[in-house]
């Protein structure tokens, strides 16, 4: 009975993220004892700069634990706009900053710009949450599969049939999530002026563009269209998720919808977080290097595991934190390998479906945990592919 | 051009709250070098209980900076169960607890139940966030004003009323804000019983039922209907609004549909902060009893300077942490009032027609502050009051 209840038809709909599905299941088997190597969540664990502690804790000895401003601290907003003014060739203002939950700016996104049933474009692989908060939206999801032979490179191409689609909306991820590709300025430009020619909504997810350490990363915050809307989290850069903090970067009339839009829905977000993100940015050059290099040698470590193996294959990533690994030859899809390897070998995978149905030949591996955990799981996903393929019936 | 951007119906009719306006009036005033009375926001400012600092500034420590579970830390989701299962007479488990930000529950709620156009009943004066909420997801409000005769109190009129308008889904607020009502037991579960004859959803929110000094405040997590949902925050029981922690109660089906709702909104919460929330729980009854006497004497202390004058009229509150005033009196409307208490004597109070556009005669004053600074902005807010009526062309 309880199963009919009427819920609405967003409420109906809800998905939610298949990565947290997994570390559910992966932290089940924790609870029974079981050492678990988890590979399925970008939750990455180097350690951040120690300022953000500092700044953070002593906020919180201060008693700043209040409410404040609905578009976020000042402090912070004039952190984001200084390094954002000084990345591009033009002034960026605290009135073009919001803070917010990068997660929940995406479903922001979608639910000031699109209506019902408006088409969004994704280009897949894609980020999970484009696809449950477009569904949960009750968008129509028009889904660009962009070449596995590019490496799933952004081309000219995509991007006219994107645009042809005559989307609301479209929503682009460099450097990306799960493929690791930092798509060139040009293409990005192209993409930006297409859509302003066409008033269509663009939403770029910066996340994990400060982590891309083989090509040089192009923000869109370099341009200055009215319905450009670039949002990104300090979660990647400074190895803290758990701080769920990010922001979004956009002109001042998109900036004050998303300032009434974090007032309707979640008031604002805590003083001491944001205070902590602050003091990051003040080291962040420095810090970021570092990171980089790390990055750049643990990538290179574990592409030399996969490459060992003629089963997987995979195309070189050109930032943190994941590696999107084809799995065919082991004679499994996505799920019922990442089952398997959770059972037997103990690691934890995110499915590749997770990111376009497109996808169920491939796992996405994410290699920012603990180093030797991270090694040790990479082993242990080769070792069952191989393994697999051998038994495979030729 | 730019104001005449293409948002969504949704993005076009957003509203954001009030309070957090004239919170940012009075700290644009502030930066001028003003001293200003803060008596808009129920930002409470009371010393948290030690545990939570302690404990929340050890994972911070303890690099606990990763995400969780999109239901919320099992720890803390025991202690909440556990509380509930105390204070009831029935069993509530850990499937019936999720975790999340109070203010963003409430628009997780309305999502979950109701469809655009749906009707939603709110008894008025209303916290505002309903309102804001529920003008976002399109639904049609039908507002149930409760009679200022009975001190704003529920009774069985109001609640056939409300369940004879044929609604999808119902919002209770007792304690209530802004009145301080607390609304009894036998009234409470005459509505809670209706709906679920009726099959209407209704949504219980407790965040100040804690801090009701003056009559004992029942909680619906005693009832366990299907399609009712209990919420309540961390924010007023223990002065750390800026946590944005709080937590529903509901049955497993409900439950579960909410932790999809955060896992496609916002993933989880920080790991920190629910534990230091779990800490404070488990001190809870002790520290109560002193915040519970705190809020008497301020109230009293309060309540007999606004006493004094004949131009201002309220009804005693049941519980914290505001005052729902009368001025119509002073011969200028609640907006009129507030920006010259704000100019004039450096005073910010939130305007009546935040809580529904019947209030244009009142005022909310919020107790919770730092209390000579309370007094002082109480006593400005009698003195512009009897200045007003004196001047007042008889």
């Amino acid at each position: 009975m309880l199963t009919k209840l009427p819920f609405s038809d967003r409420g109906d709909v809800l998905v939610g993220q298949e990565m947290f599905r997994v570390l559910e299941r992966a932290k089940f088997a924790e609870k029974q004892g079981v050492k678990i190597f988890h590979l399925e969540l970008g939750n990455p664990r180097l350690p951040p700069p120690p300022e953000i502690f500092e700044v953070t804790k002593s906020a919180i000895d201060g008693k700043l634990l209040g409410y404040t401003s609905s578009a976020g601290l000042m402090e912070l907003r004039t952190e984001i706009a200084k390094r954002y003014t000084n990345k591009n060739d033009r002034q960026i203002s605290e009135e073009n900053v919001v803070v917010g939950i990068a997660n929940l700016l995406i479903s922001q996104f979608m639910d000031l710009t699109c209506n019902r049933g408006d088409k969004i474009v994704l280009f897949s692989p894609v980020f999970p949450t484009y696809l449950v908060a477009g569904i949960h939206a009750g968008l129509e999801v028009v889904d660009i599969p962009l070449s596995v032979e590019s490496g799933f490179d952004l081309t000219r191409n995509d991007v006219d049939r994107a645009i042809e689609s005559k989307p609301r909306a479209i929503i682009i991820n460099s450097a990306n999530n799960p493929t690791g590709r930092v798509y060139s300025r040009e293409i990005l430009e192209y993409l930006a002026k297409l859509c302003h020619k066409n008033g269509i909504w663009l939403m770029s997810d910066e996340t994990y563009g400060e982590i891309s350490y083989r090509k040089p990363f192009y923000s869109l915050s370099a341009l200055n269209y009215p319905q450009l809307i670039v949002i990104s989290s300090f979660s990647k850069i400074f190895s803290i998720p758990g701080f769920r903090t990010g922001f979004a970067l956009a002109n001042e009339v998109v900036a004050k919808k998303l300032e009434l839009s974090n007032s309707t829905l979640i008031s604002c977000l805590p003083i001491f977080t944001q205070m902590g993100c602050a003091a990051g940015l003040r080291v962040l050059d420095g810090y970021m290097k570092e990171v980089k290099d790390h990055y750049y040698k643990t990538t290179s470590e574990i592409t030399n595991i996969i490459k060992k193996s003629s089963v997987i294959s995979f195309s070189e990533p050109d930032a943190a934190v994941y590696i999107f690994a084809e799995i065919s030859k082991t004679g499994l899809d996505d799920v019922e390998f990442s089952d398997l390897l959770l059972t037997k070998a103990n690691t934890a995978v995110t499915p590749g479906r997770s990111f376009g149905e497109k996808y169920k030949n491939f796992i996405r591996i994410a290699i920012c945990g603990n180093i030797e955990d991270v090694v040790e799981g990479v082993n242990r996903v080769v070792t069952l592919a191989e393994d697999l393929s051998l038994a495979k019936p030729k």
